[in-house]
């Protein structure tokens, strides 16, 4: 058997808030998933003008981060024509992401769940989801 | 052109903390999904010990709910065997939810937005279900 | 935080060797998958003569037994015509599983994990996954 | 009407063995899926440390090199922008794989089946495919 630590519902509420936080700041109003370890979705909040079409991009972009234990702009970088990941984009039914914005949640080196975040530009979508990470990480 | 009235950020997590009192309450931690009245996911949450499977249950009976102006439950009755509705329930790739536990939220005679509840039975579902939605209009 | 318990690779091999010397017992060769508790697949064998249908039928009972920590013949009976949960079948793009043979592994009185078969009669398949969950809590 | 040779399951088994030797020297958890000659799923194992999000990559790995008789990496170069091959990634639904590790296995000119590894870099997936392979070649 093996032993997992996970984000809770708590947890998730305090990365939420700190995405909306960092989300007002350089205004842009953003959809905002979370989910666990495994990929599951625990939260989500679409703010006010946040974009239909990102709902399921964020939600995609965590589940990617958490399960891949990787950020999803990282995926990006991989898979440009001619590098190795090429072409990954479409996996998993289009789910697997390599649009910056997804980020894995790790404490004490270990993956407890991810982060998604979609309606700005990839590079404000990123930055929104490491200062919900800083902020999170701020509260442990 | 229309003018629509819907569900903002605010109500979402209203609609979301009367659920989570009323699913306390009965002691079944409980998937909680709000849509706007286009079916669009506004807010969710999976309280701690909420089933895996429900996340998409909730998504989907909050989407049903919202779409088709319609309570889940009231489609279990209309696509028994040999009622008009029947075969519904695999439309549109399985979303159209005809279990227990999605119910409009409707404001001044208008559909706002839906709400979705799983992880109990749908008896519990829908009492959760009514019961957000019952903290919500309290608060109007 | 919260701390998960859930089955590794090794137990999912035991509970495979289990599912399997049962499945030879009663001479029906079958599709045999191991999920985590958040439905996750760790393992899966399909025995020389089990049914291609059956390989994701076996992945999606896991999936629902561990995903909703319930057996999926409870499902069928809850989902007759006239009963609640009537229409889940087709739930979560149908792979929400109602027919017997997925049933979620409990130690401790926590789910750890799923497991579900496929190829014989739905009482064929449902004897095999108690025979492999017996065979796994004897070397507990 | 035709005579075909596939892997059994014992084959799929020394298949995975010789994968899991090889991920056990590189110190990468994988993913592993072996399918028959028609792609259909045989065996897997997601190693402790696995990916969840490289499951179904290396099933779909696997399909595509025992479906299309041709390593998926080939797909990757065939795939590139430009060249003949390019959009095939998206095609079956995401399930064709351009991203390297998915290997057919060839016995006495035919196929017989594939294997697909996920969950470290593409050479990596694509090292730990070939020594399964090689590892299987030298039981025959």
């Amino acid at each position: 058997m093996q032993t997992i630590t996970r984000l809770d519902i708590r947890d998730a509420r305090i990365l939420i808030k700190g995405a909306r936080q960092r989300a007002d700041q350089i205004g842009v109003p953003m959809c905002i998933a979370i989910t666990d370890e495994g990929g599951n979705l625990i939260a989500f909040e679409r703010m006010d003008g946040g974009k239909v079409t990102s709902s399921i991009i964020a939600m995609d972009k965590a589940y990617t981060a958490a399960g891949a234990k990787k950020a999803t702009h990282e995926y990006g970088e991989a898979s440009q024509p001619g590098k190795p990941a090429y072409g990954i984009s479409s996996a998993i039914g289009g789910r697997l992401m390599v649009v910056g914005g997804g980020v894995p949640v790790v404490v004490d080196g270990a993956v407890v769940g991810g982060i998604g975040i979609s309606s700005g530009t990839p590079a404000q979508d990123q930055d929104v989801a490491f200062a919900a990470i800083d902020h999170f990480m701020a509260t442990l």
